[in-house]
Parts: structure tokens; C-alpha cells; sequence
């Protein structure tokens, strides 16, 4: 068992526990983002890191009232994806020393990031139906419509101006 | 800069570096997937990770093939994502002491890390494309279909059998 972890004996434990990777993940983003707008060259990219930061910001806050509702403390467990899908891409800005190909790996780092969330949102909210907890899901699937949306609009920026200048 | 990696100078070089990043992570794939063959207590989940085993390992084969074709040997750099991932993964099925939901709990890291390479390989075949390689794209587009494939097999067995059981 990990380290500080309780045992997952029910369906209801590993919602919850993913709960809690996924805060802690949203607060990781938040944190790195701010980085990321700061280091994107192309304006259409760092005004796409600036939007998903108020995005990010918000879905933390969902997040807190599906722990409300299911009558626990907001908390975050250590997730080492996000952890090393964030140290990942740190390596790889600080590896491109020209604007255009860090834009070009910056852009892939946050897509890495909406797939590795689509994946568990997608996860959480099938669980929630699963366990008849409707409300739950439906603020999940909010938010999960936000990370394709963000992941298809970087998409769009990546054919339309970014890889083209890096290449 | 990270040890001993070079610096990216420009796409080319983000290209390579990436494939590198994704022959370590499938490398890792084929490494866990039989864990999870194992423990699985679903036939059906047993039987899409033993069928997901022989197709990772001809990605792997494709990887070289285009290796091959940047004129450069075939070799990985560690990827501290989908390590992550996999720890993350290992953690919570060694938490899970149901078998109902350790199949949710590790069926769910299966599409963490579809995910992963979903997102990956969409990067390389759109910058494959932008360096002109439609050859090189066209192998990584067969793979892209392939995991998304998978995604979509687990999504069909968590919602018509797994998350069932689980709960």
C-alpha cells in the first residue's frame, strides 16, 4: 500500500481517490501555468494558457463542491502523472533554445496534460453514474467539455501558426 | 538542460527527441502489460491487455522503422510521464484489495495511458507532416488508430461490465 494511503475497498474509495489525484493535479497545473504564459512567444499561445488558467482555476473549485457533497475535506494526494508529465515538459522548454520550438514543445506539453485529464475526468465521470451520484457528474462532465475544448483549440494554433514557425 | 540530453535546436530535433520520449514509454508498456494481464479478474479486461501487449509491441517495430528512416539508432530517453503514470497506476491496484475494483482501478490506468500516446502520437504525426515525412506520419497514424481503438475497447468494457461489478 502506498505510503500515507488508506485501503480502496469499494467503488465510492477509488472515486474518491481519483478525486483526489485529480486536485492535487489541478493545483499542480495551476501552479505552472504562469510559467508557461510567461514563456510563450506566439500570442495565440499564451493567450490560450491565460484562458485555461481561469479555466483550471474554476474546475479546482468544482472540484471542491463534489468533495462537499460527498461529505469530504477537500485534499490532493501526490500524483506522480502529472508530476512527471509537468517535469517532462519543464525539461524539454528549458532544451529549446529557440522561441519558435519552445512554443512548438510547449504546446505538446499542455496537450500531454488536457489528454492525461480527458482520460481521468472521463474515468470519474462514469464512476459517478455508476454510483448514482448524477450531481457529481455533471459538474465532472463540465469541465471535462473545457479540457477537449482546450485541447482542440491548441490543435487549431499548432496547424495554423506554431509548427509552421518551428519547422 | 537536462543531463545528458541535447540542446533542441529546432523541430527536427523536437521530433526525434519526442520519439525517443514515446520508444522508452512503449518500451515501459510492454514491461507492465503482463503484470496486469495477470492480476486482471475480467476475461474480457484480461483479454484486451493481452491483445494490447502484441500491438504495442509492433509500435515498438514501427518506432524503429522510422528511427531507421531519420538515419539515427533507435534509442529511448527516460520519460518521467508515463513512469509517473505507471507508478501511480502500480499504487492504486496494490491498494485495491477487491478484484472488481482493482479491474476499475487498473482498467482506469489503461486509459491513463492510452491517453498519453494518444496525445504524443497526435504531436508526432502533425510534426512529422510539417517536416514533410509523410512516411514517418503514416506509421505513427497507424499506431494513433490502434490506441485509440484501445481506448474506446476499455471504455465499451468499463461501461458494459467493469464499473458494474465494482460497484
Amino acid at each position: 500500500m502506498g505510503l500515507f494511503s488508506s485501503p480502496i475497498k469499494n467503488l465510492n474509495d477509488l472515486f474518491e481517490h481519483q478525486l483526489q489525484d485529480i486536485y492535487y493535479a489541478e493545483q499542480q497545473i495551476v501552479k505552472n501555468l504562469p510559467t508557461m504564459v510567461e514563456k510563450a512567444s506566439s500570442a495565440d499561445l499564451k493567450s490560450a494558457f491565460q484562458h485555461h488558467l481561469g479555466e483550471t482555476k474554476n474546475q479546482v473549485k468544482r472540484l471542491e463542491q463534489i468533495f462537499e457533497k460527498q461529505g469530504k475535506a477537500a485534499r490532493g494526494v501526490t500524483c506522480p502523472a502529472i508530476d512527471g508529465i509537468l517535469a517532462e515538459a519543464k525539461e524539454i522548454i528549458s532544451d529549446s533554445n529557440d522561441a519558435s520550438v519552445r512554443d512548438a514543445a510547449m504546446l505538446a506539453a499542455a496537450q500531454a496534460v488536457e489528454h492525461y485529464e480527458i482520460a481521468r475526468y472521463g474515468t470519474l465521470i462514469a464512476w459517478a453514474n455508476q454510483l448514482g451520484r448524477s450531481d457529481c457528474a455533471k459538474l465532472l462532465e463540465a469541465t471535462l467539455t473545457e479540457e477537449k475544448a482546450a485541447d482542440q483549440k491548441l490543435t487549431t494554433i499548432a496547424s495554423t501558426s506554431i509548427n509552421r514557425k518551428a519547422a
